[in-house]
């Protein structure tokens, strides 16, 4: 993976709920970590009562952890924002807690979710990366990359939405498998065909993202910026 | 099918290509003419020597008879311009000849493929197809959709061409495999996975577009115009 | 209307603020209950003091209701959310308000404001509405329309706001003049010419959005999705 | 009409067909010329047989001069390159016939027809409009923009070809008379409605295009470019 | 400055923060006050504590109004709203604020920061402020106009956030030097290059917005609407 | 320049007239064949009598292969289509030319003209190269980039036209002086201030790319795809 990850710095993901950066990165983790690249998971939010019970949220965020392992996170940070709530909280609360990971880390890569995506988390959260992301000193994100999540992307608005039009296509032969059966750990969140959030829909989308390139399984990114 | 394609009026699928019409619209084919309806099929071009030579132009058009038997398309219309060459003919003869079968048939619904796909001929006859459709007198189509391509609309500029993202989703659970065998039947056009036009990538774009609907396959449209 | 329209599922109309239903829709809100199709609006907003006083906000919902007999509405739902502040709700209470509705009434056709309106409570009813129809079980609302409210749609940034194109146009030359008189019950939110909330512009829109598809009259609307 | 329209440097109306001038700026035409403004009108087709008869070029070019008179047109040009076949027609003969014109009078404004209208022609004169106005030397027309015809600019496909979406709204208030008069005398153009060419439809779009900036009746135009 | 900015009525640029409306306009705002136009600066927002102490948000104040003298600004308006906090601000306030403004001086002309900057302020102002010159009275802006600002309108997403594509190019060959004194004079916010809130870039830009239109120096600005 | 160029493919740059390569990408081609890097031209066009004299076409050659060398250009190819006849020709001339080269070299990167450039031959030739590198097959190119020309991309019609935004920055703080002495060779090409086609706008763009990425100097493109 010599190129658009090319740099040595490590790689953020940006995840709005556990199991966003599997959904839109899982492959892409794997195939990172198995060439010996740190790449760290910022799981943003967390469930909180009354609308999720701490049970529910330990139970995914064992998920979470088993998942991340399977791929080799490197280390998962949990930001504990309040899920599905992000709209209501003080802006600058999210820019801090995603701008001082940023800051902290230093990633020359940074995957964000899709601006694009129906829920509102996401759509916060990627205007959040970007400004942690800013240019305005010389160490920033050299690489920023929007992923696809299943069951956000395609559900918001055709044409009055942003459109998730990928240009960036990441080879995930060699790590489909792992991806699978990392998703599947999240037994909470996976549902059965034909939902999208589904092991068959991630498998169908990761064959049409490889064929658009020829390859036999990719995922697809949409790239924000590049610096080279 | 109740809905979309609802009229009693036939319906006309406009193929640059033979095995674009399956591509795109071959389950739905199915599905309507299960269901009693009459679907005509024009294929705008035929491939002319030199580019193309007379033997592989019959392969070809045996091929897609057999595939349009098997969709119990009503009847197939060869317009014979000349293929990969449409941008170069005079473009009133193109609109003569698309124009001419609209109004021979009279169709309620007509299936065109999209203005962004790679090829000129897909975005000439787009054109054309819609100046046969325009609404300029008491009857004209009242359905126009766009089909999605594999192989020409995923490979146009992501951002820079027109964006195939579909708003209308025809479930083809039930004809599924008829459109698979029909595709596979042009034997001198499909090619093996990891290629686009592949059964395969067929498959998981069906799987795919069906996902975002809760079914298990369909195909995916863009709608261009519907009066009701 | 045998076509779009068509399933015999009830259709939901979700108005921001009480007359935004009839800008959009009424015309074919009469021609669906003339038809003997079960149709309800949503009113989510109420004006609240100090903003609006309890008699601006009698006078309006009696004024609504006189406007809906006259449709034929089958029921109006009050969502009571307020007026010109949902920006500032907890956005969830928007979610639960509208997906409670949905999940009640079960329609299969919901017509939603524009995302493109300049009113931001328009903006967040129709991402709520969206997050409400949702494809992720059997049962959701098979189509999807957003429709056009003049004084809110034109009065966004052209080229900067998401732009309303008209690709479905319902005929409402039968209906028309019920749409008018309904809209002029609006006393107290009617304005003279040339003010786009008056008659005369709602008439000279009706003209020609039909004329496009060479009607007397129509109404235009956006699809957002429709799964047939 | 002191501001977009400025400065005392002519005026160009490039129409690729007679009366596209009048359905896009016949209003704004007179109330130019009222004021005491050069106009110039440049035909840029001639119907030529055999798909137009010569009887009827001659009908449609005496109905033209009329119409110009009635607006007070300064002169009209008549280009005579071949009607609906400018797609054929080599690109660098439009272009000089344009650039010849625009460099002969030095217009301050040039008024062209918009890239999104379905028929070919206006798509061609719009791009050789823009390269004829290339601001590569100390003179070029200060303000570019684009009209709207009714049965071109409508017809076209929502979302997949360049949106009209006005942002210079021109009132016609004094002038909208003159401007359906002058139309009407395209006795061989102008259709009765619900036809889109038609002098209802004409007038419901001055009606609603005014509304929008709560005026009586405008124009709506697209600025492409105004240096100032 | 006959044309665009052409009434004798006031104008109004709209600051989110001190410096905006240097960076966006200071040549424009110097060359109309230079012609004897009555131009007012409205800043949005006060840094306020914890996130600012009142020193350096009285430092930035005296460098604003020294940089507003030395353009000839008429007067600088207060408003006094929280700094970075827009976005959970009841957005009816925010409206109250710029609405009020509007009113009482009844420009003819309104500056706008543009919706697609990365800062979540400008974007809330850009929709205040067109909230405020809605056209739904015979008295309102005649022209709004979307100004560049250096660090917030390149960091936002290609193609995913609405785009600054400049229609308009005001001549400030004669007032560029004045401008960059003006941003200069902003001694907390001006950075060294290559920052992009340096003095070179915004010569820079100047350069490269002039040349589009063969002048010596511009700036660049989106039409929003104009109304003529 | 380890990542987005990293494959150790060649190079190959799309130029549909002399010095539009070095206008585009002047500085990158530098930069790359510093590090040892294979970089062809490829010049699509020959100006062709009349239009054209033969001295005027050799002067430019001339230019071209002294600019080349000072970049260190490894070969260039001329295509000797006619210039600025590219609309005319049979489509599938361009296309084998195009397609012939790249398959003769085989690139890992490609670079092309921006398809809204206003000049028809720049946009005719983004869409053959992109023909030409369909992932069809095991081997394409796997990076594909757009670049900006002054004097043609600005110069189309904004938010009709193609915008071109750049995701894609790579510094040319090392090259800049020598990127702008090779198009001071281009002595018939270059114009004086404040042509767009002079040095002082090439600089100044260099300087704003540069900035957004907080570096001295760069060259934009827009991504259209990579595969990695």
């Amino acid at each position: 993976m010599s190129t658009l990850f090319g740099s040595d710095r490590p790689v953020v993901v940006v995840a709005p709920h556990p199991d966003d950066e599997v959904l839109g990165a899982g492959g892409t983790i794997a195939r990172l970590t198995d060439a010996g690249r740190e790449v760290h998971v910022a799981v943003v939010t967390r469930g909180m009562s009354p609308a999720f019970s701490d049970a529910f949220t330990q139970t995914v965020r064992a998920e979470a952890r088993r998942a991340h392992d399977h791929l080799g996170v490197t280390k998962t940070h949990w930001l504990d924002l309040p899920a599905a709530r992000l709209a209501d909280l003080p802006h600058a609360e999210l820019n801090e807690a995603i701008g001082g990971l940023v800051k902290d880390i230093g990633p020359g890569v940074l995957l964000v979710p899709h601006v694009g995506d129906i829920h509102l988390d996401h759509q916060h959260i990627f205007l959040s990366a970007l400004v942690a992301a800013r240019p305005h000193q010389d160490e920033f994100p050299e690489t920023v990359l929007a992923y696809e999540t299943l069951s956000e992307t395609n559900w918001n608005a055709p044409y009055l939405s942003p459109a998730f039009l990928p240009n960036v296509f990441a080879d995930i032969t060699s790590t489909l498998d792992r991806k699978l059966e990392a998703f599947a750990m999240f037994e909470s969140q996976a549902r059965a065909a034909p939902h999208e959030r589904s092991v068959d829909s991630l498998r169908a989308l990761a064959t049409l993202r490889g064929a658009t390139v020829h390859r036999s399984a990719c995922e697809g990114f949409v790239l924000v910026r590049h610096a080279v």
